[in-house]
């Protein structure tokens, strides 16, 4: 594998998705969508670590972060941008017989919200045990629940049986072109916002937005490093995009993760496992600890709700991991390290009960 | 008194500040403030309730509300606009020998850091028993904080010895004609950002921003109501500009409200007062529970962390209150009710230890 910042093989068109069609689902989800707006926050600014480079003659970092707002996108949260984007794909007749899926989190509300929006029926299996919130959401938007048993036996079984029934297309959550080429809408509206930035990072589960976002932005511009936010416990555990990268092969069946961000329990799969294989240039893992710091800093810093998913990257660009490879990454070639670092938020949907609680709600 | 709408004597040069001056303030902290967005949410929208005369045949509303976000402001409140203004309007040498107030909320905190953005001492009476996360804010942007007993007499005493030993000036939180030409900026822009406002809908403590907002947007716009919004307990009552504004005359002596937004616990002023009598339109009285309820929606729907006092507005909206004002004011010669009506969304420094706590920090 080449060094991060030139990838082998470049941007390919053997991936699920590439340039064009995000271009194109741009286009596509524009009526839709929300472009979201880039916000910047100095005292968060002023807490990045210098790089080590920086360490014998200490002085305030001079790295900016720029955090795209997925958490005011529809739905609150980045997913409805790869859901809609793979609805408006089906044809007429497929779109009128509505879509099905198994999820409880933020996709399971996107899809329901964006065949809402379409005026056709969302089909969402739900396993036993789910959270109330997220089931609200869910209803919320219209989705008709079936509930199954927690196993991916009855799970797959009980979507089979909602096809059948109902003629609905399946859509899964990250592991599809389209849904890979909406999320990758997030890169290109980001590069027009800040166009020279040195850096992104991006939270990583099942790999759909980091793919996207890698293929849009290392086709636009291929000197922008493209970093993964993953939670891996305290001694990075179960970080199963780490392990893959560091193996260079994907690691499907570790157990998964112990964390806190509940949007990112998923694993790579295989259409985004090339792209994060190929195009992610390092995976920073996170604590739990350090998730929930960054969303406190948010929260009262940048005046902004976001779940803890959605504080992952700002975790990793606070890490001492990120100001390592900030450091180094002048080694790789390029004229300056990190200046203008690219941060998204990916998602606001939080049970907040306990706030609501203590004023008495 | 005349009708709301076209206010006795219109905008008088007799009134503590006037457009003029706003706009002149406007272009004087344009460097250090910032001009906050103005955010939307359909599904908030959709929760209006329809105008009384509606009632019969019900439908869904078609009012819309726009949320100007002085969250975003520096230092998480439209305070920063008022405190570095009345900064700005100090003759140098008075300005290097600093600053000096009395309080513990977002004007302490915001005249801190005006200070700190021009480099000058910012002296901050402190009652005992302040809470300490306001301190910290406080602190944080480099206020001087000095102890004083939770008494009107103490707190002036240690005040004018501050004066005399430092020679700063007192900026009082809202009664200063540069403090409410600096809020009024808010107005200015909101009219820029929403050119056909029918309606602006503010928070009311000491008067301050809602005094500013209305000089600006009566000079600009005479036909957009201007509308309070006062925490006022079950009953309605302590709500003193409630109360000023029914006997046409100011009530300063009435008890502190018992209220969760702790921003709004200030009397009218001599300075804010007559704007309020002359150009605000009505007071709509909120109760806690209204007030926390609309907070919720902000978070949950807006993804915006607001404090209490800056759901108020929210909470006047969606009341019953405004419903019935909205189908009257075609009564009073309008051509249209409300459909466009802005909130002031005035801040969001809040304590969230209790959200913190549960994820172990």
């Amino acid at each position: 594998m080449g060094p991060p910042g030139s990838p082998r093989g470049g941007v390919s068109h053997a991936y699920a998705a590439d340039l064009e069609m995000i271009q194109e689902a741009r286009e596509r989800i524009a009526p839709y969508a929300k472009k979201t707006p880039v916000h910047r926050c100095a005292t968060i600014d002023a807490l990045m670590r210098p790089a080590r480079v920086d360490l014998e003659t200490p002085h305030d970092s001079d790295v900016s972060l720029f955090f795209k707002c997925e958490t005011f996108q529809k739905g609150g949260a980045f997913k409805f941008r790869g859901a809609i984007n793979a609805m408006l794909r089906l044809g007429e007749a497929d779109r009128e017989k509505g879509v099905v899926t198994h999820s409880s989190g933020n996709h399971a509300a996107a899809l329901a919200l964006a065949a809402k929006t379409l005026h056709c029926p969302a089909y969402i299996v739900v396993p036993e045990g789910a959270p109330r919130c997220k089931l609200d959401a869910i209803e919320t938007y219209g989705g008709r629940i079936t509930r199954c048993a927690a196993t991916v036996s009855d799970r797959e079984a009980t979507c089979a049986r909602l096809r059948q029934q109902t003629g609905a297309t399946f859509i899964p959550p990250y592991d599809h072109p389209d849904v890979i080429a909406g999320q990758g809408t997030i890169g290109v509206e980001f590069l027009e916002q800040v166009p020279d930035l040195d850096a992104v990072v991006v939270p990583v589960s099942g790999g759909g937005m980091i793919s996207g976002i890698a293929l849009a932005v290392k086709a636009l511009n291929p000197d922008c490093l493209v970093l993964a936010a993953e939670p891996g416990g305290e001694m990075g555990n179960r970080a199963d995009c780490a392990e893959s990268k560091r193996r260079n092969e994907v690691q499907m069946d570790m157990p998964p993760p112990e964390t806190v961000a509940d949007g990112l329990r998923a694993r790579l799969g295989r259409c985004t496992w090339p792209v994060v294989r190929d195009l992610v240039d390092e995976v920073l893992v996170v604590s739990d600890v350090d998730i929930v710091r960054a969303m406190k800093l948010i929260y009262e810093r940048m005046k902004l709700v976001v779940e803890p998913s959605g504080a992952a990257g700002l975790a990793a660009a606070l890490s001492p991991a990120f100001a390592d490879l900030n450091a180094k990454s002048a080694g790789w070639g390029k004229t300056a390290r990190c200046r203008k670092v690219g941060v998204v938020l990916c998602g606001g949907n939080v049970d907040l009960g306990v706030l609501w609680k203590s004023y008495g709600l």
